[in-house]
């Protein structure tokens, strides 16, 4: 039995993070750590998990926590995960962070958008950014890994085989998508109070959302090749899901029939990989409560343009469930191990 | 008073026109149309117009309804408006087409979008495209208003005063549009049903939507361009409104302020347009049960793209306000006549 | 024009206040308060008012206000409430006072279920409880109204012409409830939040809730009996509403048609109450935005049981409606004034 | 491995059979049925189950499937399900009927609350009301099992302690339940139509419902005393789970720790009841995509009033899960094999 803690276990990710290890086979989880809610038990904030899980909160005391498990689950907000991540990677832990603090690989980059400086370059330097199908091989080596944010996950898997084929003009890439409500985390917040949410959608963060250089940091590595990229977030009245639509000219004259061979052909071996047939669109009600990310996709012959669409459920594929899965991989269990999960549909 | 018919009374569209004309001081509505529902009377179908309707339904009957009205309110499907509005129209009655049957200006295209032909070619001659922000005084002379649709008003509003003042390049537009789902009408139909909609969240029509040659021959028109865009909608679980996020190159240096100056100012004479302030986006939830259009834009420096937002009640500036506003126009009327609600919120 | 003053005017209650008296023809808002949101205009809180308020909030400052309305709302917290009232009504000034503060006429009952001394006893003996349907006349006389509070106008309502008319055995009364959230207020509170909230649906304050001994109070006073009941709320989501179930036991024999006739009858001259027709039943959606209490009811021949069904909008009929209602009656405005809005359906 | 068919696999209980089935160790399926659907595959139903689901859908040729499979799950509208029930009955094949047409015992109920006749009255009398919690000793023998109506579930489950231990005066039973749309089924109706459901709250089939003869029967068979009971039900704006307030006078004076203790001692070996602690109430979003039934309580003193309220999952506990429960008790494996997912929470 692998012993694994986490870190930031009071929110949506954390959360999901219990849920899903409480049926791992090989995994048992030993401690759960917050601040606030230190000497309650998991089921006080998550009633669902009442008879499922006795754990009791302890306060992140990083050296009480280091005999007490093998791999760390970081789901701390940023700049808050930096120091106890660099704590446990160089005592020898596994680590894998959700939080963004080791995904960019420019410390000044991160801190140009997180507005915060990081302190610890040369452990930021071994993290391996974690999107299995991406890096499947780094990560099985790896002992820190960087768990993609939600955004970036759904826009690059997306991107990925159009840039990799370079079917698409680099300068040319709008990503346009939508959130559920839990991309905002789990607090005591007006603006993510029922009535302002409910019936309500929006776009936020125009132009500046920090997932913005983690995608361009990974679309501009798939060819070694500067991208810009203009990404805009919505947020949507319903609980989980991020809808990813991408538009980007196309260079190549690849037909939507021949564009879906070479992703079908990207895709082929990806357990969590759902290229839709012709003329099918994803729904982010079919991915939900799973490890999935279902892509759709056309070509407009009338403008040129490659349209892209991905569905994932946020707090899994976008998090807790990409965390699993890069553990499974760093572990060496079977990938699938823990994620088999049919979407709940309705 | 105006006597005033609603031809097609049983849908959304319809059940606004009456809620909408029932506060008109002008007004007496006279006749309501359905087939479906002859004999029945309007609270039959509408509980929430019980004690402020005493009118039944009756078929569409054109001899019988012909003196019955002055003008004629079309909400009727597509192809199925044709015949009724040329009927009204060459007998010397004002009309109002909800219907996209008189829209589009050139018939090849209506006929190659609505896979129908158009019958009526001397009368669509004639028709008037409704949005009167840009075509008020066409619209006070008309008898006949082709009024927009839903989709087409929120993106031309939005891209309208970035085309005249040709600060971006017209082959560059995208425009990504999110509907709530009074979009699709009042039937029964299970891709609508409450399940099936409810938690979740999809593109639809990629690239194909009926709505796109209307968008673009109004952009098209603007600066006597030939323009082609992209056009995604989206289906969300929420009832009203549609948010259209655009984007498009910028040809100007304008910064944002610049930009922004300049929306103010070809707004600033229209009652249903609120220009939001720097930084501020709309939310479909602020312009619910009213005929406003919100936008807000920011240029995006680090791409040199333009991006709009606008938000829209579909119902109503998307459909039955905009009629009434069409009506109040051509009969001179104050505009704002039994449109001056403020949102319902939240 | 009289001029008005909102006390506590950042809720949901509050916005409602400004929204609807600023469609009233012959009132003006002077002033309109809130600590934490002094020196913001009201736009900040409310986007949806912009264009139609330029109202600057202020904090309370009971001496400063004091000159500048002939009438107050106080829309403050319980407790908080007490003594601005005192003061406004003893200065002369008519309130209309939306806390539970000034509705329950036993101190002692008001201490024990809202844990907080009752400091103004003999200004408590002046209020009138604002239920224009039972209370019109002295009402039309008050100087001071409390206002009901949600559930207890849909109770009321619901139950008043069966014990009025003796239909019912006032020991076997239970009354279940559930509301929309906006029921909890605005607020920043993770309880609250759409997460927790939406797909969810639970009872909560089971037995204890504070709207109890309201319910009682008004319900023993019809026939001058000592009432008490079961009331059990749930939450719901959605935004707007409440639809209360309430089970009796019959002690007379007539049947559901005879109920309804003395439903009618009880109601026949209110213009806010419909009494639905048999087998009709009402739905929340038919009321929101609206100042209506729809009424639906049957008698169960199985079990000897009348079961009554009522719906409102809790932010109108159940708070900022009726306070405008109940200001109408006070200063001899025609009683529907501004509160002539159809449902917003859908 | 049990060869399973599934006959009327096209509704949301169908879909829920295959999506659990699918997880089951010892169940293989081998065909599923539909008439409208015949030829298409699973995932053109349900797009959810790509890659899941390898099956097509076949008429229900009973003759055909009859070597097919060794237990049916017969998930039809009640009515048509009689035939095809009695028919793999008397085939010696093993049944579990989710419609209503062998829950109720005595026929001439049945035929008076669904107006229709009972065929197979001989069959009928071998049928096994499935509700494991009161039965399973009858179940594990039983060849046909009439799995629970939803509303049903839920009520018997909250009351059985009570009535069991004669804690509560028969005569008073009030049962308040709400239902998230799910419960309707999967079709097209308009009246179930998103924008008809949403920020909706009704109650309908008041004092009607063809639940309360099934809730009535069993509640009569646990002291063999006859029962009659009000039972309202309402439809709600969320997807999954049905809440149940029951309501019944006490007749002990045991106070809440008391009855709390009895629950607790009644339900201490069942896999899925949780009976939570006092003052704790449940919420449908902690049971969704599980088996379980959570039970909270109260005794209110003021008036002497039992207050029970549980919670389920319709599609789950109340139709398909509860059918897989019995289907392991009738097979002799793991009782909770194949549900024992934790609720999927936000």
């Amino acid at each position: 039995m692998l012993h694994v803690a986490i870190c930031g276990g009071s929110g949506y990710t954390g959360g999901e993070l219990i849920r899903l290890l409480s049926n791992h086979p090989f995994v048992k989880i030993t401690a759960v750590t917050s601040e606030k809610s230190a000497g309650k038990v998991v089921s006080d904030l998550f009633p669902h998990l009442t008879n499922y899980s006795d754990l009791t909160y302890e306060p992140l005391d990083k050296k009480d926590l280091l005999p007490k498990a093998d791999l760390f689950f970081m789901a701390l907000p940023h700049a808050e995960s930096q120091e106890a991540v660099d704590f446990f990677f160089r005592h020898g832990k596994k680590v894998i962070d959700l939080s963004a603090d080791y995904r960019l690989k420019t410390p000044t980059v991160y801190e140009e958008w997180y507005s915060t400086p990081h302190r610890f370059r040369s452990t930021l330097k071994k993290a391996v950014y974690g999107l299995p199908e991406l890096y499947r091989k780094k990560i099985a080596k790896a002992s820190l890994v960087a768990n993609p944010g939600c955004y970036p996950t759904g826009a690059i898997l997306g991107l990925y085989p159009a840039l990799k084929h370079k079917l698409i003009a680099t300068d040319s890439i709008i990503i346009d998508s939508v959130s559920g409500t839990t991309g905002a985390g789990r607090k005591a917040d007006m603006a993510f109070s029922y009535c302002e949410v409910n019936e309500g959608f929006k776009a936020y963060s125009v132009g500046t959302h920090r997932h913005t250089p983690e995608i361009e940091q990974e679309l501009s590595a798939i060819n070694n090749k500067n991208i810009k990229v203009d990404f805009t977030p919505h947020l949507a009245p319903y609980d989980r899901g991020i809808l990813t639509t991408a538009y980007a000219k196309m260079k190549s004259n690849a037909d939507t029939k021949k564009v879906f061979a070479l992703y079908k052909k990207a895709y082929a071996n990806e357990p969590f990989i759902r290229v839709l047939g012709e003329g099918r669109f994803p729904n982010v009600k079919n991915v939900r409560g799973t490890n999935l990310c279902d892509i759709g996709l056309t070509v407009n012959q009338r403008t040129g343009t490659l349209i892209i669409v991905t569905a994932i459920d946020n707090l899994i594929k976008g998090a807790s469930g990409q965390a699993v899965h890069n553990m499974n991989i760093m572990m060496g269990f079977k990938e699938i191990t823990a994620l088999e999960t049919i979407a709940l549909f309705p």
